[in-house]
């Protein structure tokens, strides 16, 4: 699929900020790839349909997550802002007929990380926590760091957002720390 | 078993500060357990043998969590601080006859907690954390809370640890998170 026409599909299903927001985070996400050598139409397309399904209502996500066999359904336990990755990883597949596992699954991670992300699954996640439109605490030092070190840069973003729901006193979804435990050993075989 | 027999067993296992740390932490769950009406001969004994196995060598505790069938391996992948509670879990059972599920579980959950903690366990994490000897950030907070709320003392307890982690960029033993979720969900209904 062409780059102008994932965004045109892509277009109406977003509000109007979120849909600049895609387009930053497929800016930053080909420009990650230029740097990390990974394909820049995979990290493209990824990052073009990442929050695809952001806006579904949540009955027909909870529908996907509970029909769909691969999907857990422990999901359904945490907050559904967590839930249209998965449920978009499906989705672009059977409403689309995006098969590439890499794609759906950097689209699927790209909230929470997980342990042992690909590089594919790296650059997504983090090209949606540094885009340029991005205004937070400590977003300023991943950004700087994401242009010479993708792990540490990933590693980083995961204990921000661990902080910031630990401040929330919001629960965390077990993906976001198995990413963190994992990070942490490949960046520094720290334990 | 009587409180003087388990403390005349435990003493030759600890060094001096050790022995004394729980000594105070036997105090403390003893008081904890007449707040939240706990039995306190299950809460003392636990809380004399909740760091039996501190000194042992790492490759003895390694051999027995490798060699016992209910003890997960992953274990194994973490800081060797996580053992001791574990393979004490064990050694009392098999060294002392200590059979009673209640008292090897808080033996077994006091470093980390876990999801569904029962109220003895509850105390044991508790009291290891805010007997009268411990001084670090924090703690003052907890052990005032502990007075009137064992989840919501727990809940600080637990969010404390995690930030204490990440702040050294060391990694998280799963059960640690479980049981942060698990109060969260239990204390404000969170997520």
């Amino acid at each position: 699929m062409k780059k102008e026409n994932a965004i045109e599909i892509v277009k109406p299903h977003l509000k109007k900020k979120r849909f600049e927001h895609t387009l930053r985070v497929a800016d930053t996400a080909e420009q990650l790839a230029g740097i990390y050598n990974e394909s820049k139409e995979k990290a493209t397309l990824a990052a073009i349909f990442h929050d695809y399904c952001k806006y579904r209502p949540l009955e027909e996500m909870k529908r996907c997550i509970v029909s769909t066999r691969t999907l857990p359904k422990d999901l359904l336990d945490f907050h559904h802002e967590l839930w249209h990755g998965p449920v978009g990883s499906v989705l672009v597949e059977k409403e689309y007929g995006i098969v590439d596992r890499d794609i759906r699954s950097a689209i699927y991670y790209h909230t929470t990380g997980r342990a042992n992300m690909s590089k594919l699954e790296m650059i997504i996640f983090l090209a949606d926590y540094i885009e340029p439109g991005r205004d937070f605490p400590g977003v300023h030092a991943v950004r700087e760091l994401a242009r010479e070190d993708l792990l540490g840069a990933c590693l980083l973003a995961s204990k921000n957002t661990i902080n910031h729901l630990l401040s929330k006193g919001a629960s965390i979804y077990p993906d976001t720390f198995h990413a963190y435990n994992d990070l942490t050993k490949r960046v520094n075989g720290g334990n």
